[in-house]
């Protein structure tokens, strides 16, 4: 027993992290897949990132590289990266070769330019060429979206050579899922495309091109919103890309695009927070707390430009100090508020539903919004401060101040993303921060301005 | 000119929503259709929603009801729902006819009884029948997101007649994209699946029989997370669903359940605002405001709990009026430290990667990121807090208190939406204002208390 191994009659009452760890310790592979394989990806990559990093990196060499690249395109994307650039060389290479041209040219582009060609290098030549390619797309374009592999042929082709091409490969026809045949021309330039349809109903010896139709194609440049847009509107379940010239590149697919647009539907709400890439617990503590530092650091200095407004009134405070009280009640319901109209925004930018040129729109409507969840939660607020401490002037301060507060942060909140957007700033990470200085600000001048004027009412 | 149109010569320099409005009141369908078709859907909707209800009711009503059907999908849900209640019954059901099967149990659920009882009557009896049963299955599982309509074939049939229905019902099988032929047994079970290159590579006298592969099925009830796990793991466009008898009733595509992935992604970023549902600007100001105060009201309770802390320590602020600086900065400096671990355990939750019973490592993990932060943003504060005021001790005080705040902060947020779910509450609604209560109250009571042990340093 000193092999630090539990018994193997207890195998079957151990929890599953346990007998993963067993079967790491005793370098049993096969026991490691029979544990993995059976389970859903993401139990399976749950797994495995509750293991200690060392354990992780043995996992991944031993189980066979389809399972592997497996787990790792189930991972969130820097997660995914981590564990790549911790593998040897050789054995990343293995697992990289399992993956789709797309996701392949997302990891190594992620990677340092070193460890990159490295790897490339034990890739075939043709694939490695073509992640070379991808990496140079934006992602987030059909370019940085696409796989490089078109199911494509000649203008002189039949019928019968898609069925060939069909029959005789397995592995390539897993590749072109989704796709249908592309036709180029001479110089690579797609000139029509076959539908399934057409496909079954046709016979083997007539020419693609007698029952293709013109294809929809793409540019590489074209942005994700486009083409969600496209997707939306046709049924298709992929698009030819092509290049300045005119020649045909890649493919992009639905299910790629549906994949990146919940991508960044997800990291814009980590975004709100601070949280500027992926991060699980997986990764190093340092580096989640380096990570979230950078953004609370900024948070600070937004913090001392609010705290200097109830700095400049403290002999007001002095004289009220039930006011103290009610500061930070004022300053984060107005707070609230203004982030509601914020997420509104956020989404309807999202959606396509709203342009930065609607700022005044939008800020008429929120106006009137504010106005009237203004009027009840400053009345609501003020009886509860009349009951609380006994004063109804403070009742009316506090609910007066609130009243108009909710006004400007609902107001400012649901243009403050659009403007942001306007300026070429990311709405989703700097909206937030922004609105709360500015509701802080305006709700402690509001509050604490308002008893000034109110002092011999209020000191009574 | 009193006819409130503006002139035709100006027709190119107006902008679109003019050109729309104009149209509209002209009743000139072919000029509506010309401005809004060629627009990409989410376009046409903005421009739609932009409108006065009363004028979206006549777009709706003149366009052909192919494109209001398109409209209509592309909305959010809640949008969608008020735009068919807004209709006549007989213009309804037209558009209603044109969805597929999944949209429109969607929409006839969110409808009142007796409307959705008329709608249904106008159908066509067997459409009717399918969206009358796939309204009564929960959302986000199988039966929920499938459409009806299975390309379904007899255990007799061959591959000549997959060819000929696709050669006859072009209708058809626009709603059968993704869908294989699959192979069901006389009393409707799914007893197998033919793939797309074993159609192609067949002949014609081929038994369907004799190419199926056995089908993978799912129950109806299988939830939206197992069907994810599902297609990340096969390359299916689309699985058959079986009722509890084993009869095939529908089929699931990998579409659906990509758009119900996004749908939720959204849906939770919202709550995490009290945005209980889809808002968008184009609903009544009052629903808008009624929806959001619901939420805020429940906030103020929240508050008052967070506010009586400071109300404890009044003696203290009295003497030593700086505090009340720095309690706004010291709670929302630490609500935003907790807030990111909430977005990490969020964030965790929708990928699978973290379940409830994992609170105590989860609790682990993010106390030694507290430190690290609290520390570091302690020792910030606190020297901000010395210099400003001139006083060392009172850096101590505030630097200490937010140290402290930030680490309870932090691990108490990455377990609240843990906690929450064991419970079976909603984590994106409820996290942000339970840990806000908690650690506003937190860091009232940290930086008063000791505060008032400090007294005599303080207020020297």
């Amino acid at each position: 027993m000193d092999t630090g191994i539990l018994e193997v009659e207890d195998e079957q009452e151990l929890e599953l992290s346990d007998r993963i760890v067993n079967a790491l310790a005793t370098e049993n592979t096969d026991a490691l897949v029979a544990l993995l394989d059976p389970l859903p990806l993401s139990e399976a990559l749950r797994e495995l990132l509750a293991l200690e990093p060392e354990d992780r990196d043995r996992v991944l060499s031993l189980v066979p590289p389809e399972l592997a690249a497996e787990l790792i395109e189930e991972a969130p994307h820097a997660v995914a990266t981590d564990l790549v650039e911790r593998l040897d060389h050789a054995r990343a290479a293995e697992i990289i070769d399992e993956l789709d041209s797309d996701v392949q040219a997302d990891l190594i582009g992620e990677l340092d330019d070193e460890d990159a060609e490295d790897i490339l290098g034990r890739l075939d030549a043709e694939d490695a060429a073509d992640v070379r390619r991808l990496v140079e797309y934006e992602d987030d374009t059909a370019g940085g979206l696409m796989v490089a592999e078109a199911f494509s042929f000649a203008e002189t082709a039949t019928v019968g050579a898609v069925l060939r091409r069909l029959a005789s490969d397995e592995e390539d026809f897993e590749r072109y899922r989704g796709q249908h045949p592309y036709i180029v021309d001479a110089v690579g330039r797609p000139i029509g495309v076959v539908s399934l349809r057409a496909l079954l109903t046709a016979k083997r010896s007539d020419k693609l091109t007698e029952i293709m139709v013109e294809p929809l194609t793409v540019s590489v440049l074209t942005p994700l919103e486009v083409l969600q847009d496209l997707f939306d509107e046709h049924p298709f379940l992929g698009l030819p890309v092509v290049e300045k010239d005119g020649q045909l590149v890649g493919v992009v697919s639905r299910a790629a695009i549906d994949a990146a647009t919940l991508e960044r539907a997800e990291s814009q709400s980590l975004k709100q927070h601070g949280l500027v890439e992926d991060e699980v617990r997986s990764m190093p503590t340092w580096l989640r707390s380096r990570r979230r530092l950078a953004w609370l650091a900024a948070n600070i200095v937004l913090n001392i430009i609010a705290a200097s407004v109830i700095s400049a009134y403290e002999e007001t405070l002095a004289a009220v100090i039930a006011i103290a009280v009610f500061l930070p009640m004022v300053s984060d319901m107005s707070g609230c508020s203004g982030n509601q109209a914020v997420g509104v925004t956020m989404r309807e930018l999202s959606l396509g539903l709203v342009r930065p040129a609607d700022a005044v729109r939008v800020w008429l409507k929120e106006v009137s919004v504010g106005a009237i969840n203004g009027l009840a939660l400053g009345c609501l607020v003020g009886i509860v401060a009349w009951v609380w401490k006994g004063n109804p002037w403070l009742g009316v301060v506090i609910g007066f101040a609130l009243a108009i507060n909710t006004i400007i942060a609902v107001s400012i909140g649901g243009v403050v993303p659009l403007a942001l957007k306007r300026l070429g700033q990311d709405p989703a990470a700097a909206s937030g921060p922004l609105l709360t200085t500015i509701t802080d600000m305006a709700g402690f001048f509001l509050v604490l301005s308002l008893a000034t004027l109110m002092m011999p009412l209020l000191a009574g």
